[in-house]
């Protein structure tokens, strides 16, 4: 096992990685402040690990609350039966919500407990390596609005997080690869020597190696802690960590929530982002090559959906919350493993950039 | 003009109070950050204080939501128009947004803009006494549960607060006397010589003396900073806040809400929690019946509704917020001015309580 600080002054807290956690009930009771708590998981889920995690429970009143699965579920209507179940329950200010599956009954489950009474006991134990590397550490916590996505939510930090690598085990394997996407975003804007173990690793992954996916997830969190650590509410280092979101968001939200999966969208907009850092003149050519074909390894799409004009990404990227007083910031790579956030860049640098032939790219690339 | 400061470290802020306050742009400008500003308010607020507010805001893109006006719009279907608000208009995470009305728009405002893209600038424009003494100083926000008043919030803090006392012109006569029952109820738990001051000055008060509205309601938000500043997030002395609410919530959920005010169901819960501390022998029957008398002056009921038994206050109180760990705690009065939070009662103590006559009570004060 190993365990992660994420430093926040009073709001620190530590994550335990490693296989077989969930067995281990020494490590999730330390951190349950009253008697009552409220697992909160989905349909997919709940028969494969809800007993496992109720029996580390004994002893307190558990409220089990199994939400239907998917990113088209991550919005109010959703979040109300959380709610529900607390209050049919009769859950008080002393509750523990606990978020057992991925990244949207993390986000969901974050946010119920953010508002629950007005702030409840909150712990991740996500399920999947998306979550375990991007979104149960942090605290961004939130839901779907039909006008954009997260755009209702709070910054609300748990008490702990519990990954057990074992859980990856039951997960699809288009979802291991979509998690992969923010493994590989944590070496492009912050851990150059992290690629390079990722070339090594990528089939030791894929394969469901455990030490190697702890030594993954953990290098992923420690780079996630560090960003988070410098900047909570995310008024400057922190945007750095949305390498490819801006534009991965616009093909979310064009293809329809769920069409594409979060971290595939993330990773062909990565690479229009590696494709825009080229244009001007940060990146070489073959830096940009290098991180398409650590994408494809991971069995990654690595070009925008054929259906999307350069109109279509203007339009949703409009309303991103990266956009400040009007004027569009993209996270754009200076050199691999240094990232910036800025708006220094003409308009005809983003329209080239939409408008470029990725699928030819990749073509190219695969026949080279 | 009286200005106070909120003292809560990073997040302080400044509460100006004062008669005309709405024509003076430069106390309003300093708190908002970016070119963006929503106000939110109601349709019954719109028409008289909403052209005068945006006057203020030459030179800022403002967006007005106008919400309907009652405590039973609070609720989520009401909270999302004010995210379909800020989202038609592309407000960004920039945003200021004004709460403009009463408590209902400033509970729902302030967890509109704590939740927006994970959270925005605010500023509370209160226009009821109520919420200029109370729900516009210290952060409380949120909407109702159909199972539970207050359920689902956050705490979240304004920029500043600007109360403008000539609004109180418009406000109905009920609603005044609302308000006064949590001005009556400052002197109560922490500020003895004021309680002195209210007898004096009850009557200007209801005549709208602006002076005298000024210095009451200067007052009672410094009595609520200096709790909110010991105790922001209610682990401790703030609860003594809620003197008489606990048998007030219940009152209003009982009742339907909207039908009791909240500042009248605070009075009669009041009065309740003045019994009790009674029985339990810490205060006379005089100052029982001082407190009585006042607000009887102020015009607000002072005995619980006919149709409630003591099983419908015990059914409401169990889901009451302040209920930790299944036990029940309470506000009552030690002495006059010295409020605490407590759960050292008698079952038989609270029964009486509950099962009191206070019709009786209240008349044969009538006829001494």
């Amino acid at each position: 096992m190993q365990t992660l600080q994420v430093d926040l002054g009073e709001r620190s807290y530590p994550i335990y990685i490693g296989a077989g956690l969930f067995g281990r009930p020494e490590l999730l009771v330390p951190h349950i402040v009253g008697r009552q708590v409220a697992i909160v998981t989905n349909e997919t889920i709940a028969p494969l690990y809800l007993e496992e995690v109720k029996a580390a429970l004994a002893g307190y009143a558990v409220t089990s609350i199994v939400l239907p699965d998917g990113e088209s579920f991550k919005n109010w209507q959703t979040l109300q039966q959380i709610f529900d179940g607390l209050l049919e329950a009769r859950h008080d200010r002393k509750t523990t919500v606990i978020a057992l599956g991925g990244g949207v009954v993390g986000d969901m489950a974050g946010f119920a407990a953010a508002c629950y009474q007005r702030g409840v006991n909150f712990i991740q134990v996500p399920t999947t390596l998306l979550s375990q590397v991007d979104s149960s550490v942090g605290g961004k916590t939130g839901i779907n609005h039909p006008l954009g996505k997260n755009m209702v939510g709070a910054f609300y930090q748990p008490q702990a997080v519990l990954i057990d690598t074992a859980s990856l085990v039951t997960l699809p394997a288009r979802e291991l690869s979509a998690g992969l996407a923010e493994v590989i975003k944590y070496g492009l804007i912050c851990d150059a020597p992290f690629l390079a173990w990722l070339e090594e690793n990528m089939q030791a992954l894929r394969a469901l190696d455990q030490a190697a996916l702890t030594a993954a997830i953990a290098r992923s969190c420690a780079a996630k802690a560090r960003v988070v650590g410098a900047d909570e509410r995310e008024s400057g280092v922190r945007a750095t960590l949305n390498l490819g979101h801006t534009f991965g968001h616009a093909i979310e939200t064009h293809q329809g929530y769920g069409v594409w999966l979060h971290g595939e969208a993330v990773a062909a907009g990565t690479v229009m982002a590696l494709e825009m850092s080229h244009r001007l003149g940060w990146i070489s050519s073959a830096e940009r090559d290098r991180a398409i074909r650590l994408f494809q390894a991971a069995g990654l799409p690595v070009a925008p959906p054929a259906n999307m004009a350069p109109e279509d990404f203007l339009e949703h990227m409009a309303v991103d919350k990266k956009v400040i007083d009007g004027r569009l910031r993209l996270v754009l790579l200076r050199h691999i493993g240094e990232a910036v956030v800025t708006s220094e860049f003409s308009r005809e640098i983003l329209n080239a950039t939409l408008s470029a032939d990725y699928a030819a790219l990749v073509d190219r690339l695969n026949h080279q």
